[in-house]
């Protein structure tokens, strides 16, 4: 079997390579430019692949996304049609957004913005807040990572509820499922946490629509995909103060170009794609895993469906 | 019975009067300074009373503190001894201070004050912190608030432990107990968070000293009372590194004077006395539910202890 590796940083590349390689002794792992011999690839583990890269494999049996989404494999529209495509999730992952999503929630919860705003003008008037049981939280999309921050926000103590695009049941969490209730899902809701994965349904679903149904000066943290966000839509909401504030971890450009208006915005958290990752010795036992698995029996858990999307 | 309120703030004392009046049909609820009788005075319900305020009054039968703590009550030299003293606990006190110690923790886990500091400068760089399990994390204090606190970040995923004065049993949270335990529990502790009682023996127990035996460049979180911290010594190791940053919620003097080094300090954040607090209408039902328990049983189930100081 051979292994065809790509991610747009190079350096990156080759410690990936390299602990593929020490993961799946008897396999050949190599740098995907460095393949001469296209047709010998049998897999291709990738980060965000130039379009047409994959279609030059012939005989590629799956793809497998460094990450839980697989948007950016199916951006290629050259992308070589019924090849399945493998998920990279773990413990590790859904941990990391756990925290991200606690931390970013807490954060507007309590409104620590002006909180440090107060600090540098020594100013010593408490902050009055809700106490999170009243306070409405709301999480879109209910995958792995979704269901995971919707249970620790429940943990937590927050009025939480979730929406997905089919129904789910999820403990302390109150759960609303497809088009029509998603009106009911956004009503009241105070801080509105994203977590869907980017399709054609949920590309733009971030927009100026979908912020008139939030409570009035509502919190949006996005930590999903930069597509999902309207960004001028959301600059408009901000300063109309129909939105107070807003944590972004992902832009339709990346890394955000330094003249974006988020880096210097009063009301906007910028953080740089940090939300969640896969470390790479996790990753790479993983990624490991399903291969190994995937060679054998033809499937393996962390397959995605790519008409779905996700 | 009739009941004496008094609190600093004068505009705070007759609201609280007037809705622990409302509670309390058929007993009589005024603001100390109002007691013409002070003999007819049964019960005083106080935060931060002045010294010598409660030993004018012969035939109390008991004190309430209008918070978790009896230090303010302590305080006064003149205290009458023997009055039963009775802690003010609820599921709001409990409930606000996880939030707290989750944020702050979370704060500090995932370095936001370097990350905001980054998002001035433009900078997309990522920064790396561990997953949560492989971060140790502390509670000092294992009462209502700490255990809820330590159960709190155990749930968030934290490598967490304990130390209190008497063993304690808490899952997920590796526990301590005693002088001779707080070495080993200090050791490798990333994230320090104090909620003890403050007593003589805890009174500057945030020092030099301890800073020394825990894992350099760790972050401390002080939301018990200003006395528990030896301020200059704080300032010290944060200058010399030892300790990275502090979050602070409670000062030797507040409001914290505007002179304070604690305020433009780039390592410290400062809070207002706000980790946690009783909202009045929930905190007046468990006093006034309180006072009656103690008036037809002589106890009641949230009775501190003077020797011990909480």
């Amino acid at each position: 079997m051979t292994v065809a590796v790509y991610l747009p940083a190079d350096d990156k590349t080759q410690w990936w390579v390299d602990m593929l390689q020490a993961l799946l002794p008897g396999w050949v792992v190599a740098p995907m430019e460095a393949m001469t011999a296209p047709e010998e690839v049998t897999y291709a583990v990738v980060w965000r692949p130039q379009t047409g890269d994959l279609a030059r494999f012939a005989n590629l049996r799956a793809i497998v996304s460094i990450g839980a989404g697989i948007d950016h494999v199916l951006a290629d529209d050259k992308l070589p049609a019924g090849v399945p495509i493998i998920r990279t999730v773990g413990d590790d992952l859904t941990q990391r957004m756990r925290e991200y999503v606690a931390l970013h929630v807490l954060r507007h919860h309590r409104d620590m913005p002006r909180q440090l705003q107060a600090q540098a003008e020594r100013d010593w008037h408490a902050i009055v807040v809700p106490v999170a049981p009243r306070r409405n939280v709301g999480v879109m999309g209910l995958g792995n990572l979704g269901a995971a921050a919707a249970r620790t926000l429940a943990d937590l103590g927050f009025a939480t509820r979730g929406w997905s695009k089919s129904a789910k049941s999820i403990d302390g969490v109150e759960t609303f499922a497809g088009p029509a209730q998603f009106d009911a899902f956004l009503s009241g809701c105070e801080i509105l946490v994203n977590l869907l994965p980017l399709t054609d349904q949920t590309r733009g679903i971030l927009n100026a629509d979908l912020f008139c149904k939030l409570a009035k000066g509502a919190c949006i943290i996005n930590c999903a995909r930069g597509g999902h966000l309207v960004e001028d839509d959301l600059l408009a909401a901000l300063d109309a103060g129909r939105i107070k504030q807003a944590t972004l971890d992902v832009f339709h450009v990346e890394p955000l170009p330094a003249d974006h208006a988020f880096w210097s915005h009063a009301a906007v958290t910028v953080t740089p794609h940090v939300a969640s990752q896969i470390d790479a010795d996790t990753g790479g036992r993983i990624i490991a895993a399903n291969l190994m698995m995937f060679e054998e029996t033809g499937t393996c858990a962390d397959l995605a469906d790519a008409q779905r999307g996700y």
